[in-house]
């Protein structure tokens, strides 16, 4: 059994999605982070970062934190979604990781929720998603996923890209990854752990 | 052999400090970002996301971009500086990839390159580098090293806390970080890896 605390956003959607991939025994706990539940000493135990997610896997005794971390130690404890190479993955995940993630946050942040506090930055991160777009077009341009086979580098990445209305994108300039982003967004364990730990809004559909 | 393509940035600068204390045999080969060299179509072979550093590990016949990537296929191709325990060193180490690095990059944009173009981001950036050095103060007040022996996830940290003059930082509110981070500064290997490809300025030290 694993406890997951998560809430329904990008990062918490990853592992969920991993979970429901992965085929394993789960309760979701919800961290609600508008109310700053996050913020609670007792999940500051499990996650220092206070950030969402965060799972204690029960058979092992372990927390982990670290969206990209659990993915990992699901991937290599499990053996499996470790596409054609697993550092082939490893390198798409850590990319998910370190660009992906961070910097479409910020287009988020500046772009959908602080709306002409900074124009300059909301220029910044709209052309960094676009990039980062170009980037993932580029690599799926002649092969199915990131890694080969459907692997924890694609489970990272596909709930950012959901996001995509949030985010200024034309999905003409990418047709590789439209491509990819809609066949995984018929995985029936993706529609599932999507709605983890509740259903907020149907997966968007370009 | 292996061959690192880096410039002296805190990204950089964590792939040629794991190499040394790995004591690997390298070269280095310096992409100069100053001169838009890493969008050189021979880079982008081996590293699609168009930066630095990346690694070709002529043995293994292998290229492999993303510094957290890089850091993680040495320590387990070498078993080797994964701390007292390797699923806590991956923690931290994703920590540092997608919190510490992108995070201290974005206050590095707007408080030094971009001063006054973004007041906005600027408080942003700057209240998130206080909160993630207040995170790893706590972790490291009652542990040496991040995963208690010195581990990858130290050397990933390490130079982005290298650049503290750049990120409006108290080091009195921090002391277990300092303690850290001098110790760190003491060691030849950091020392020499500090200075790949060229030397650019001395350590700085608090």
């Amino acid at each position: 059994m694993i406890d997951l605390y998560t809430w329904p956003t990008p990062n918490g959607r990853k592992v969920s999605i991993a979970l429901e991939e992965f085929g394993l025994d789960y309760r979701a706990h919800p961290v609600n982070i508008l109310k700053d539940e996050q913020f609670d000493p007792e999940f500051l135990k499990i996650s220092p970062n206070n950030k969402i997610p965060a799972i204690i896997d029960r058979a092992a005794n372990r927390a982990m934190m670290e969206s990209g971390a659990i993915l990992l130690y699901l991937a290599e404890t499990h053996s499996r979604f470790q596409g054609d190479d697993k550092w082939q993955t490893l390198e798409w995940l850590m990319l998910q990781m370190g660009g992906v993630g961070p910097m479409l946050g910020q287009a988020h942040h500046f772009l959908r929720f602080k709306a002409g506090k900074a124009p300059y930055a909301e220029q910044r991160y709209a052309a960094e998603a676009k990039r980062l777009y170009a980037v993932l077009d580029a690599r799926l341009a002649d092969r199915d996923y990131l890694s080969g086979t459907y692997s924890i580098a694609d489970m990272a990445t596909w709930p950012w890209i959901s996001r995509y209305e949030w985010q200024g994108i034309d999905w003409a300039d990418y047709p590789n990854l439209k491509r990819w982003y809609l066949t995984i967004a018929d995985r029936p364990a993706v529609q599932r752990g999507y709605d983890v730990p509740m259903p907020v809004n149907p997966i968007p559909r370009p």
